[in-house]
């Protein structure tokens, strides 16, 4: 059942030696397994955009495949560490709501605490649960190991809220899932939400004070270059985008916070 | 022929989930490939970064070796997506320009554009080709499909140009292919260009109103900390370089920029 | 005796060709070796900082992992290439101080100067022998080639001093090995140092002419969020940390720099 292929998303970044010390207990543990990296720079200590990441992401991995994550604030404290088997792989990581979109995705099939020390290093550190739980159990279950001997089935694991998309007669109020690398600003607007409105060629991003009119678009290339417009993105949400250009610093908007967009209707 | 190595070169950073998405295509066709990332920092939209990158570096891979490469201003336009099959291996991403300096340097013997639809994802998004249509041909050339089933022959393939190197008596005028992480300045000046011009032990360099007199040497660390002086680098080129410092910061030099080199010649 | 694990360590950044290079020359002399980064964002330079995320990061890895290491700012002059065999593995690089702290933890066994061209690529360039020696030896280690077959054993190789951690009655005298991503700041105070101390529930700061409490906790979660603390990070090191922000940055604090700490005694 499980691939062998591993991911690991982090907010690590990529200057210090965790990310590798990871890979370095699961390559111990199950030598043959293919590791990927999702990426590392996940904002730190924020558990939404490594959640929408994930979401992102793991459609396209093949069936059985392991996911660790952690963007992990709350590590050393009480908050538990969970598997997530779903009908598609595995879900490894803190119980924070980091892995709870991705999942949802997926389709739950069962959720563990992972409490079994048989499947831990033999000494786990207070600060570093992604070397010391997270990696060994991505490679036992690699390994073949059963997901219901890394602990009990569980039920009341933590959720992760997004703002509802509020749709109005002429408006959406979204939320910023994510600002990618090029500035495009990723809403949680999906296609299906917008496909019933037959929007026009246009729509209006409020910004402080001002309004900007945005082509609706296809591609980026359609803009003009630094020209303002709107598309539906490859992961099927709308995004806000400057062709060529920097969408999320020339209209200072930020991961997590709302924008209201207006339209009219096509007629 | 193909090795099982595929390499990827791209301007997607690595905060984002666009690389990871990639390789997971790939997995989920070619299981056993061996992916290697040659650089995702190439400077976003600029063609000519890509293409620098992509001509050092691919002499050092095996025989067979796949690269796929993707800096796109213009995915979803009507610009081509292509495959070149070379006496070393075989590249793969838009015709843009961005294989060409690499591919002519391999020695072309075919380029294709990528047409059948057999060989791309189902749904192809209008601004994500990397994943829909060039991870997928990645894989299926390393699965062994001839590179004549994705498309037809073309040979109006779009070029690149980089600026000559002009050499008079006493000067070179070269263009700036690439800053390092150093800020070693590498330009387009060979060691072939400059071999037949006996040179100095110095080469002056004239930058806004001011000269600058370098030492020619062949090591950094010949140089006193924070001395400026030129070298031909480990690719060949001649670079400019500012001991354990950043010349390309110092001296405000920049990729794709011309630089006016001055030297006198041994006697 | 040697895993099929080949790491890289190195200064060189990610947005240039050069670790690609490396990867190229190993995979095409040994194909089967599973190369893991460890980073390559070593403070440019920075031999120290280099042996410090060497040292943290060996002991994870299975026995007869390879360690090729490159920060090396001596390239192109007298200093030596190394190959040092160790109770647990191999370590390959510049003989400069760069391998020895995480080759002294493992046990060094024998360490040989590399000097035979057999081993190396044909033509070595003046400035990048990490692909031109280091990779290639790399390869060959896996391959099985025994490491005096790379040239004569030495014992003159350059060690790596780091300042004595200096403890008085009331304070400590730490060396910051390390500025992690979070900003957390990893000193040369290990756990043994502090055990016969019986620490008090607060280890004060000293910075220029004021004086910081900060907590002697167990995870960062204990803290209130940007309340300063101190632990014994996952590393086994001392640790000044600001919960859920960058303890560097606020206190100022570098790579290298040394800190004064006081401490009152539980009684």
């Amino acid at each position: 059942m499980p691939s062998n292929i591993v991911t690991i998303t982090s907010d690590f970044g990529l200057k210090d030696p965790y990310v590798a010390e990871m890979k370095a207990i699961i390559l111990s543990l199950s030598p043959d397994v293919a590791i990927v990296d999702i990426t590392h720079e996940i904002e730190k200590f924020n558990i939404k955009n490594g959640a929408f990441t994930l979401l992102s992401v793991v459609p396209y991995f093949p069936k059985g495949t392991i996911h660790l994550a952690v963007v992990d604030p709350g590590v050393g404290t009480a908050r538990r560490a969970i598997l997530i088997k779903t009908t598609e792989g595995f879900l490894v990581g803190p119980d924070n709501g980091l892995l709870i979109l991705a999942a949802e995705r997926q389709r739950i099939i069962s959720v563990y605490e992972i409490t079994n020390p048989q499947f831990m290093r033999s000494s786990v550190s207070r600060t570093f649960h992604g070397r010391d739980i997270f990696a060994p159990v991505a490679a036992y279950l690699a390994n073949g190991v059963q997901a219901n001997n890394f602990g009990q089935e569980i039920d009341d694991f933590v959720k992760l809220e997004i703002t509802k998309v509020n749709v109005t007669e002429s408006s959406i109020v979204a939320e910023v899932l994510h600002v990618d690398g090029y500035g495009n600003v990723i809403t949680n607007v999906s296609e299906n939400d917008i496909a019933p409105l037959h929007l026009g060629d246009y729509i209006g991003l409020k910004l402080s004070g001002c309004y900007l009119k945005m082509k609706f678009g296809k591609t980026y290339a359609e803009a003009k270059p630094k020209e303002a417009f709107a598309l539906i993105g490859s992961h099927g949400f709308l995004e806000l985008a400057l062709n060529q250009g920097n969408a999320a610093e020339t209209f200072q908007i930020k991961t997590g916070e709302n924008v209201k967009l207006s339209f009219s209707i096509k007629k």
